[in-house]
């Protein structure tokens, strides 16, 4: 088993922004050698797989300007500074959705991008969905629509690439597993 | 249905470097007023669930500077420009592996972190593995570690969180649903 890590020599900051830094690191490799990596800081983010009484799946149809496209993805959003990720799973769904819940558990966290990105998301399951007295209310640079979809109807979202990042693609794997495995 | 694109009025260019590139752009939202969009571009990549005939997945141990962390991930590598993502998925397979393979096929493509990224990734499954004479010969600045582990070790790895990262925990559980679909 050969040492794998890769010491700092210098850090140089490039950009820092309202979502997401940049760094450039010259790092010491295992064989003495020298090379750069380039690195996005992220505050991390939480994601919500809600499933409704009767078995659908809350989703937010969203521009991504980093896609020029509009996808339809499981209610997410970034961890403020000091955030508990489960009291932000529970205001990104209610700021979102509209919905409140009885039960929300963690099922993974995943970083999504380890090759350049620290971004770690934390996915959690949301059940016993109640609708709150006011309607949903996004950031003020945030507009969403409401979906929600069978199961069946995902997958022919994730079929036709509606569905197209790797939170939301998991979220609906786990759901045909936990199906696949009641039978 | 609402109206959900947003049109760019500008796009300042902060950073190119070997593997991501980094703009701001300055949106006009579906409301009329304005934001900032900060955006990376990332040239693509493929992901390849590597399965042995007695049934291991192959793994690569590896450093990941943005996470200061060594994690164990499917192997995968980013698209050369032009780069079909088959013909790039048998050979990162080959470079980190050493392996050749008689069947190749696509699973899913999903963009990681469609927040602020383009990143997207092929995941392929890969069958009939076959060691080719020359050892595995990854990158000038890549070191990793050989790992074959069972479905129930590989569950165990995330588990501990030394599988960490959103295409290799969605390739276990891929499997997982094939195993639990064969019941």
């Amino acid at each position: 088993m050969s040492r794998l890590e890769e010491k700092t020599i210098k850090t140089e900051k490039i950009f820092s922004g309202k979502v997401i830094s940049l760094q450039v690191e010259d790092v010491e490799l295992p064989n003495g050698k020298t090379s750069k990596r380039e690195i996005i800081k992220h505050p991390g983010a939480v994601a919500v797989l809600a499933v409704t009484d009767d078995n659908k799946i809350v989703m937010v149809e969203q521009y991504r300007k980093a896609l020029d496209k509009v996808i339809a993805e499981i209610p997410a959003g970034k961890l403020e500074p000091g955030e508990d990720p489960e009291v932000c799973a529970e205001r990104e769904l209610e700021e979102e959705t509209g919905y409140g819940c009885k039960e929300m558990d963690w099922l993974i966290s995943f970083y999504t991008s380890p090759g350049f990105a620290d971004e770690l998301v934390h996915l959690y399951i949301a059940k016993g969905l109640e609708k709150k007295e006011d309607a949903a209310s996004p950031d003020e640079d945030e507009f969403v629509n409401l979906m929600e979809v069978t199961l069946d109807e995902a997958l022919a979202l994730l079929e036709g690439q509606k569905i197209h990042d790797a939170k939301t693609a998991y979220a609906v794997q786990y759901l045909q597993l936990q199906e696949a495995l009641k039978k």
